[in-house]
């Protein structure tokens, strides 16, 4: 652990005075690798969850209900790394109307963490109807922000 | 979704019906990517707490317990892709002792997934000591799998 501390610099603990400590990354590097990893986490748990609610795997009341308390956590944390000068970043399919239209993208980035925490609401019934209607408008709200904000 | 859920081929539905969804990869190189971003965002989220822990930024009581929330979450989903046959992928630092040391492998995970919760409950405390007081061997549980199944 010592070495990755080593990391934060005066710099940085300079901006941790003024933002919150969950806005904190040490580099843009940091912040892309950082949203890429949960967006990548939430791919899967997304899939695994359609995979469910479409027939093509058995469902399964506790693998669902873990399956989509996992994506509704890990979808809160991907907006934080869309900080100032990750735009910048080569190697990400993000593209550069994120930061011109903020507002925008915060719209549909808090319209798909709330779809995700009804959908994990609806797992929790252990319901496989609940599944199946809370799933169609969660991956529309990946979809909808795929749509306008995500290079092919 | 359909391009994503095109990806699920016969094969994998067959292997639904005998192993826990959980544990389900389309490729070995799912698997690989998965647990990479899982124990990435493990290693920012403790990094923050460990920040904390250790003075080097102010101790927020709120963000302590969502960070260690959250690396409770995570830190329980890496071990379901060191699968048979994710050995074999290429640009990962996992040793080959994971797959012929499984049990001792399984011993240091569940340690680690034991500590975050732990680190989780100390910081719904509020109490910046209870949270110095966990993260040392949360830390130290995390360094004791590196030293020995992650190569330098």
């Amino acid at each position: 652990m010592k070495k990755t501390f080593a990391h934060l610099s005066i710099a940085a603990a300079l901006v941790a005075l003024s933002v919150p400590a969950s806005a904190q990354f040490a580099k843009p590097e940091d912040a892309v690798k950082y949203r890429q990893s949960a967006l990548s986490l939430m791919g899967t748990h997304l899939t695994r969850l359609g995979a469910m609610a479409n027939g093509r795997v058995p469902f399964d009341a506790k693998v669902a209900a873990d399956n989509a308390e996992v994506l509704a956590t890990v979808s809160k944390l991907p907006w934080q790394a869309f900080g100032p000068g990750t735009d910048k970043v080569g190697n990400t399919k993000a593209k550069a109307e994120i930061w011109t239209e903020q507002a925008k993208f915060k719209d549909l980035a808090d319209k798909m963490t709330a779809e995700t925490a009804k959908l994990a609401a609806a797992a929790k019934t252990g319901n496989i109807d609940a599944l199946k209607a809370a799933f169609g408008p969660t991956a529309g709200s990946c979809k909808a922000c795929h749509d306008a904000y995500r290079a092919q």
